[in-house]
């Protein structure tokens, strides 16, 4: 594979370019919430656009069944098709991984459009899409299926071989992708993992994704009384439930902080001072990132860099909670039960699993005998570090070099991305994390939005990063 | 006024009872939620359904408006209407107060009937009304207005004067009625009020109550960012409303479940030996009084008696929480909003105003610069102590004693019932609190219930206290 075909297939991608958005705005419009379950065939109809989309391109696609939602299996063999352009055996092979499940849009009421109408808007970067999902992960999966798509049209073949993963459960934890993979662990071969679900550093410097934060998420039930109680005729005798749950949960963090589950920083390490060095360098603007949504002040722990308190240090943020009389006026309720929703995000070194048990002893141990506690596990996944001196990485920092003239800096990121931890225990295979979002991309928030500069900046990567793969083994 | 006409009453009574068991249902039939806007309208319709009610007896009865619910206001001369009854200008004067309000029916699904469809069930003392208001306070002043229709019935007029003011607030913390008071002062005057929203002791012991516990209730919202966040992304950095509101709310009582706004005991006397001794004989069955919804341990303040924690001391109950997700599943959301509804049970000598004023330091004191807290009162009476050396506790003492062949039991009640010192401290009315309510009724709660014998000694109770006030006064 030459710069020469690479060209060729970039100058493709630019006719192709609106069909490519077409094909996102139709993933788009299914409203395939892997949360509720009302949405269940959604999400089913969403995995089958895909492997539709995967088995137009030519790969051999399927949907896979689960104790959940199913998953698409795709690959294709590459170069091995097509003898002009044959690399034999030693044809890279990626795994790219995707979903195509996304977060509840609520609260509907937000949003400038229908969340799942993609709607093409005007703002200060050119055009953007507005839905749930443009970017986080429909519209990053979407850029690499185009970068394929240009190929294949351009060359009637893939530079390298592909293999196609897309899950439709993990903005819920991934609870059935695991035993997926152990499953299907010969058809997952390959020699490294793609994955585009991370953002740019800004809107014109890339970036490759070298740290991700873990995460354990946990509902909490806790109930009392068998009924509603009257706060007259029972307070001050009966058991609360939202009472006993905010001064147990309440006691979570100090004043610095910090979080007092005993054991919560075990194996957590000190940045190094190369680290800390190589942050510095970004000349990353807190106060700019802050203001951004209304806020003017770090929060979390004290005496910490900002990018330290995102990329390097565990958090624990109630996600939600609930409980009584949420209406209009008074109400003068005891109820019978309350609820919260609390994850942790984990940094290398964390065991999810012990520190879902400290939790457990921790709210146990202050809450009233009377009080119940029932819990839900939805994910528990440790943080991670991501090899950096692979061919894939290689790859990549040209690619995106070129894209972008100049080169990709290597961050971290706050948030988690568990299959990476799983590809590599359960595979054995290094992911590169290389995608397209920016900060106020709004994911997982009404008015979710992708660039359409950053879809096709996306999409001219991948086209890139398979070029560049397939000169190098060549 | 006589035994013997007080007899004929009964009598009459008796055959009247399914005219007074239908009335009442028709009154529980009309949805006047008052917390809830949509419900003003059924609001009003049963202030009209209570003025042409009284209307019919003979009163004279008119709707007044107010900012918000209107009130009804109806007025009966008494005997000096019939010359055979007469009792001269001395003829004593009652103001009847109640409350044609309910609270909110939600959760709809744990009702056994529809909340506003009265039902009649069997249960282990005969048959009970199953609905919203079924006791508070539609049974108890359907049972008072039976009680009147009655003597109107045998006697063609009351045997003393009355006026009844019925509000539409109660249930929201009264915000209009005091200014009603102030107007209508003339037309309130009387020599005493009765309320009939408290409790029997049990079954088959009477009771009057004789302390109140105020109530000062407010709801807190708290913003942050100017929109909901990633939790991955944001996490550790962003301000997180539940955080904050839970670890300042969770910081309210200590270990030993006393409140820790600084002053929040200024003013709360300890019960004399007196008080406890007289407690303490009531035999009070208080893992009866929990075991009966689900409980097995008292809590609140450690070392204080149940009955000194229900009557005596102060409170601080969290009636309500809400913010960022509660769907089924994930979402790694960190929401720009949250909230709660707390209530605080006062007791004589604390005051109201000083305590918001000492919440809104406490919690100012203990949350991220970058959280915005307002907060919204819904009600602010402090508790009060009610004389007990009046004629009308006089009849009340011979008339429950009658009615149930055993004395009533002087009761403190943990519930609030602000207009009793809007009446002593607006119109310089003392109040007597004679109810019939049992604590298992689920006032407040999902399947609200009134026993049908409960009803009938109430309405037989109201007979005979009209009647020993009249003989008392001639």
């Amino acid at each position: 594979m030459t710069g020469a075909a690479t060209d060729a297939v970039l100058t493709k991608a630019a006719a192709l370019m609106p069909e490519a958005v077409a094909a996102w705005s139709d993933f788009l419009r299914i409203p395939s919430i892997s949360a509720q379950p009302d949405h269940a065939g959604d999400c089913r109809q969403a995995a089958a656009w895909a492997r539709d989309a995967l088995a137009k391109l030519g790969f051999a696609a399927a949907l896979h069944e689960t104790e959940g939602h199913p998953v698409v299996l795709a690959t294709h063999p590459g170069p091995d098709l097509d003898p002009d352009l044959d690399l034999g055996a030693a044809a890279p092979h990626l795994l790219y991984y995707g979903h195509y499940d996304v977060q509840p849009p609520e609260p509907l009421e937000l949003w400038p459009s229908p969340p799942f109408t993609p709607t093409l808007v005007d703002g200060p970067r050119g055009q953007r899409m507005v839905a749930r999902g443009a970017v986080d992960d429909k519209g990053q999966v979407a850029a690499w299926l185009g970068a394929f798509a240009a190929w294949f049209a351009a060359t009637g073949t893939l530079p390298v071989r592909l293999t196609v993963l897309l899950e439709g459960e993990e903005e819920i934890g991934s609870p059935h992708l695991e035993p997926f993979l152990n499953t299907a662990r010969a058809q997952l071969a390959a020699d490294a993992a793609v994955i585009s679900d991370t953002n740019l550093w800004d809107f014109t410097t890339p970036a490759i994704t070298t740290g991700l934060r873990g995460l354990l998420y946990v509902e909490i039930r806790a109930r009392a009384a068998s009924r509603d109680l009257h706060s007259g005729l029972f307070g001050g005798v009966a058991c609360n439930p939202i009472n006993e749950l905010v001064r147990a949960l309440g006691a979570l963090r100090d004043a610095a902080g910090l979080v007092q589950i005993p054991g919560f920083y075990d194996g957590v390490a000190e940045p190094d001072a190369a680290q800390k060095t190589a942050w510095a360098a970004l000349g990353f603007d807190a106060a700019a990132f802050l203001g951004d949504v209304g806020l003017t002040t770090p929060s979390g722990e004290t005496g910490r860099g900002v990018l330290e308190r995102l990329w390097a240090r565990p958090t624990a943020d109630l996600n939600g909670i609930w409980g009584g009389y949420a209406g209009p006026g008074a109400k003068t309720v005891i109820p019978a039960e309350a609820g919260a929703k609390i994850s942790f995000r984990l940094v290398p070194g964390q065991n999810p699993e012990a520190i879902l048990a400290g939790l457990k002893r921790f709210l146990a141990a202050r809450v009233h005998p009377d009080l119940k506690l029932d819990y839900a596990l939805f994910g528990a996944a440790p943080g991670i570090a991501v090899a950096t001196d692979l061919p894939v990485v290689a790859a990549a920092r040209a690619a995106l070099a070129e894209e972008y003239a100049r080169p990709p800096v290597l961050i971290g990121c706050g948030a988690s991305i568990p299959v990476v931890e799983s590809l590599k225990r359960v595979l054995g295979l290094e992911t590169l994390l290389m995608g397209f979002g920016l900060d106020d991309d709004q994911i997982h928030s009404p008015g979710e939005k992708f660039e359409i500069a950053c879809f096709e900046h996306g999409l001219r990567a991948h086209i890139r990063l398979l070029g560049h793969l397939a000169a190098r083994s060549g």
